[in-house]
């Protein structure tokens, strides 16, 4: 299961709307929006250089282990999709192989 | 083969003990664990708000190909559970898939 | 895809040359070469802590959906090998699997 475009990520975490706001703090820490300037990828007249290292954290796809029919998850894992620029419309890609 | 648990991963990298000292370090420096209210998470009563972060810097996952019942590593390729809460007893998950 | 080596990359994002610098310049600030002391991993006589951080970030693998022979990719999604060291002739392990 993966984000198809380069400024978002598909991630497992908890579903815990505290944990989301840390994640935005942090991430934006890590890679801050501002200044524009920061990032050459914003000389393309772009203004997402940090979407693209955000994502990076964050990962781009997870593979999730499917056993008769059901998701392998523990107790508390919740799949995510993370938007980090948010210009335009997304997909996200599930492909299932297996009998 | 992926963490079942959302303050974990399962990660490949060097078997040399420094190494898992500055990941340690180096995890502390950019998610630390303390002040407690440092992370909104840790409003709901828990103190691992940084584990969670930890964890999405390590990973969940890894995908290892399989040729003949060997794995497909490089010379120093090894897998590594990652415990950033220590809380509770954990699991990961082997999954094989193919004939 | 993975890389067999654990101070390099496979990863997916953007093919723009300014947002390579980006990451370059970033991954030094989150992990930066000097001084070697900073790394208990350089005790060992090598010099490439910082790549096995950087690696951790930029992630080993990308697991990449296939229809009927095509890379089901995003408009954007471009595949990339990262190298965090430069010391030795690496290699890439591409895996098929499916009917």
């Amino acid at each position: 299961m993966n984000a198809m475009h380069i400024t978002s990520s598909v991630f497992i975490n908890d579903d815990e709307g505290g944990l989301h706001a840390d994640f935005e703090y942090w991430l934006e820490s890590l890679a801050p929006h501002e200044p524009l300037s920061r990032y050459t990828h914003n000389l393309t007249g772009e203004d997402n250089g940090d979407s693209h290292l955000k994502r990076q954290i964050m990962g781009r796809e997870a593979v999730i282990a499917i056993t008769k029919g059901g998701l392998d998850f523990g107790p508390w894992e919740q799949v995510f999709y993370g938007e980090f620029d948010g210009c335009r419309r997304k997909r996200v890609l599930v492909k299932i192989i297996g009998e």
